[in-house]
């Protein structure tokens, strides 16, 4: 059994965020301020680079919060935000940079790196969800969700090929050469971002990515512009998805 | 000028439908009940084989109505709906039929026969605009949208590739062959639906078809299923497009 520790806690705009420790690793929960009945949880995974309280996490969470009633956790990946850098972090993080200096393509670097982090990071989600659904306000009854752009695909797609407790998944932006196979075990409704003129993954790849999924539901959206230019529209989209997946009405922007 | 001559009102559900002639042509315009203020137009395109007030028309035009307070206009197309059909609507309409049952491609026969309904129809298009920009409710000053799936495709993209007067429009499921070219010419922003496994469209010519708009904001949603198995919230999504693009608030379901 894991059990999280909570070690803050603070509300604002409807949303409690608490922070949690489970087995040294840290997270974040966010719930409706209204508490009460049970509701839906849509783990999160986090950007390279980035960390769990990022902008982006914060505010999915926050449409998920306010627009369905959900709960939302996410966890730092390894070598992220509070978690220390081993030395491979530190050296495979080099390469990227040198790559980056000498215009060479970051593809590579990344597809291993996000690899390596993902068969460290998959346990560590599963035993975060084994918790969660330890407590009343999630229980071990309701749907779950993933989403998880970048390298929150390259942790999500190994991690729900193999979790049966997770029956919808947004997912994105990513390379096949590690995924495609993964994703060929996946069934659930899924969508899957993409960006059109992305200068980093052919569009081939993405392509070949969202084909892999053997989901009989699963949606492609594909926008114009480069890697880091995904439109903030496709967060309230995630969003409607989710409350389509799982039953729930959901206020949020067109 | 052109004028409109109604022929039929009536109301329900909080949607005005008012039938209407020009030229010779009919069309159906479907308005808010609650009447008043301008508000922007929405033009659409009906199917092959359907008509103006087919099951699609109907309610894409009672959501963009109810959700927005758009006003929306069909027209039925030549040979469709309560339009004479040629002998050569005939023939190809025979071509057609006979290519299906000898279970040949029906893509040649939809694409050349789509083209020569669409030289037709592009300039009734205008006329419509020009009409229905002289209702008071309407005016020439507001925005204008395009929507049309299928051959709704085949006629809007040479219309708006030729039609400074539309600023939005939602297209799909068509072949590159005699629309690519044109699509080229058209900047404004798009969102264009493909069915992912098309037993009649092949995936890289769709794929082909988004990627000639010229626009810098478009958008590709890309289902899994076959021809006819669109999933009917991505109706809900042009309707929220079309929203987010005239700066509309919207109601309409996740």
């Amino acid at each position: 059994m894991h059990f999280l520790r909570f070690t803050a806690e603070s509300s604002s705009n409807g949303v409690v965020e608490r922070d949690f420790i489970l087995d040294g690793i840290p997270g974040v929960l966010w719930s409706p301020a209204s508490g009460a009945d049970r509701a839906p949880l849509v783990l999160m995974g986090h950007g390279g680079g980035t960390h769990k309280k990022a902008p982006a996490m914060a505010g999915r969470a926050h449409l998920l919060v306010t627009g369905c009633g959900f709960h939302v956790a996410v966890i730092d990946a390894p070598g992220h935000g509070d978690r220390p850098r081993t030395a491979h972090d530190e050296q495979e993080i080099a390469a990227l940079y040198r790559a980056r200096a000498a215009g060479e393509p970051e593809g590579p670097i990344v597809v291993r790196y996000n690899d390596h982090l993902a068969e460290l990071a998959v346990p560590e989600y599963r035993a975060t969800l084994d918790a969660l659904q330890e407590l009343p306000e999630i229980g071990a009854d309701g749907p779950v969700g993933y989403w998880g752009i970048n390298m929150g695909t390259a942790i999500g797609v190994p991690f729900v090929a193999t979790e049966p407790r997770i029956t919808a998944a947004v997912f994105g932006q990513h390379w096949p050469d590690a995924l495609a196979e993964k994703a060929k075990r996946i069934t659930i409704p899924i969508e899957f971002d993409m960006q059109w003129d992305d200068e980093h993954i052919p569009r081939e790849g993405a392509l070949a990515l969202f084909d892999a999924f053997a989901s009989k539901e699963k949606t492609l959206h594909a926008n114009a512009g480069k890697h880091k230019e995904l439109p903030r529209f496709e967060a309230d989209s995630a969003v409607r998805f989710f409350a389509r997946q799982f039953g729930r009405a959901v206020t949020v922007p067109a």
